[in-house]
């Protein structure tokens, strides 16, 4: 928590310009209902991976924070979205936004929210044709969001997921837009090719280990740390890299206690407590965090001879370490 | 229809582009999902509206097709999100989105849609600052339609709304999507300044026309012309034009009868042809044929003083009497 604290001068620059972004606007309902996510908080880490990419390659954090707030706006209209599909009524513990204002408002706040991630980019000082590369990029992540939100669903419905098939599926639905903030940061910031590409790749990285970290923390975290119930990827049929791995791994006996709370809503504190013994035994959840931490070690490399030695340069190294460190 | 028929050689060249727009991708569910209503027809009035309007101002139609495309896969999008909401199960004679492969993939279908307009304006061969004020309108125009969208379905649960609500409401829901494809057709057939402003006007009165037509054929179409159960605009309580005059002009015996049919699901053919035969009699059907009719015109003498003529600009001036006219 500590190395977020260390940005909050960023963090409220960003919501003031957030705020100012998504004002109100009529009909009233629906900007409220808009606005609702976005303006509860989170961690902002999107955007401030932005001002960092463009920091570390000699820019402007402030000159690329538009993009930072694109790429946050896109972030909420997917969260609006996946939530009226897995039907999740919290969320930053608040109402979801579907809950709140119901099903219809809460689809259309959702595509309003993406137009307007689209508009915040015309406040970036940037040449015409850096404008539209920069709005190729957030396109084509939004493409891969939903290509990985509807294969996440797909997996819920199947037996057996393999490693790859995860590892493809989060870095669609995750790790892409951390790679399209790192790499709209370097554009931004005026980084050369090579830098762009170590940053794009780093975002990748970042995104791959901070997912498989998030499913880690579902199983192991602090109800009261994570700010939600423990164990709801399993009861979702979730095919986490966790689960991925125990399914190729546990005997006969585990499976058919595993297979007894994965997609079960109805599961038990207690059934879910046995089967994250269960996969501790298999060694899957020593396996996740292995891999999580190879992530992490990645993407601090791609950065070493790319990038000269700079205070941001260090920082996007810590958040590195952060996402899988995080308790939240 | 005839007018429709003679646009066969472009409405091909419409439909080949977007077969090839809208390829197929992975994972393929998802890509079945979002092709399946494009692909499945329609009139493509609005990809017509951008390469004449190109036309108009001296430019090449073609040379505008990839924003048509956008426009029409935008339309798309709002379509398939809008079934959602109204939950209707029938769209183009072929099952809605949401029926065929269920909620949450129409969902995303709509949203990668929403991506993939954006992403076919690449293929526009315009100068970057060009390519910015295009994707500038098109953004702003789906913001509009996202606020008609929710204002819609506000007044379904009004019991009145006046004339100047309904009509600002589908100026924003219909009218804003045919002003953009002028507008856009008109700035990159590289119109002046008065054609893209006239061009724009034209396509918001073309618009207001057929709304109100839309609303007319609803109740006085012929079922097997229009593709659609007559009547279900007042099954879902709709408040268009008819009905909100008919609201301010019924006597207190004939409110009755129209308030036991509004919103009610199940009112049967032979409720909608009672309510139809009042709304008749208080000349609310009237009112609104006149009120399409003046905006026709409005559409075709915008355009008098500012356009050369040409065979594009007397198929626009066409076209608008095509809106109040149709019988689908």
């Amino acid at each position: 928590m500590d190395l977020i604290k260390k940005f909050d001068g960023k963090i409220k620059q960003i919501n003031d310009a957030l705020n100012k972004t998504l004002s109100n606007g009529e009909p009233k309902i629906l900007y409220d209902a808009a606005r609702h996510l976005p303006l509860a908080g989170g961690k902002r880490l999107r955007p401030l991976f932005v001002m960092l990419s463009a920091e570390s390659v000699g820019g402007k954090g402030e000159d690329a924070l538009p993009f930072g707030l694109a790429v946050e706006i896109v972030h909420n209209f997917t969260l609006v979205h996946d939530d009226i599909m897995d039907k999740s009524s919290l969320r930053r513990g608040l109402e979801t936004v579907h809950i709140k204002f119901g099903e219809p408002t809460a689809i259309i706040a959702g595509d309003l929210l993406f137009a307007k991630a689209f508009e915040v980019l015309y406040e970036l000082k940037v040449d015409p044709v850096i404008f539209k590369k920069l709005n190729y990029v957030l396109i084509k992540s939004v493409e891969e969001i939903c290509d990985g939100q509807q294969l996440d669903m797909e997996f819920e419905k199947r037996k057996m997921v393999s490693e790859e098939e995860y590892l493809s599926m989060i870095e669609k639905k995750t790790a892409s837009l951390f790679s399209c903030a790192t790499t709209g940061g370097a554009i931004v910031g005026g980084g050369n090719e090579k830098q762009v590409d170590a940053l794009k790749r780093y975002g990748k990285f970042f995104g791959l280990a901070f997912q498989i970290w998030d499913d880690y923390l579902d199983l192991c975290g602090k109800e009261e740390e994570v700010g939600k119930d423990i164990g709801n990827d399993l009861r979702n049929g979730k095919k986490t890299l966790i689960v991925a791995h125990a399914l190729s791994n546990a005997d006969e006996k585990e499976k058919k206690i595993l297979s007894s709370v994965l997609g079960n809503k109805r599961a038990t504190h207690e059934d879910i407590k046995r089967a994250v013994e269960i996969l501790s035994n298999i060694g899957s959840i020593e396996y996740a965090r292995k891999k999580a931490e190879k992530y992490s070690e990645m993407a601090k490399s791609v950065l070493d001879d790319v990038l000269k030695d700079s205070d941001s340069k260090n920082v996007l190294k810590e958040l590195a370490e952060y996402a899988i460190s995080r308790r939240r």
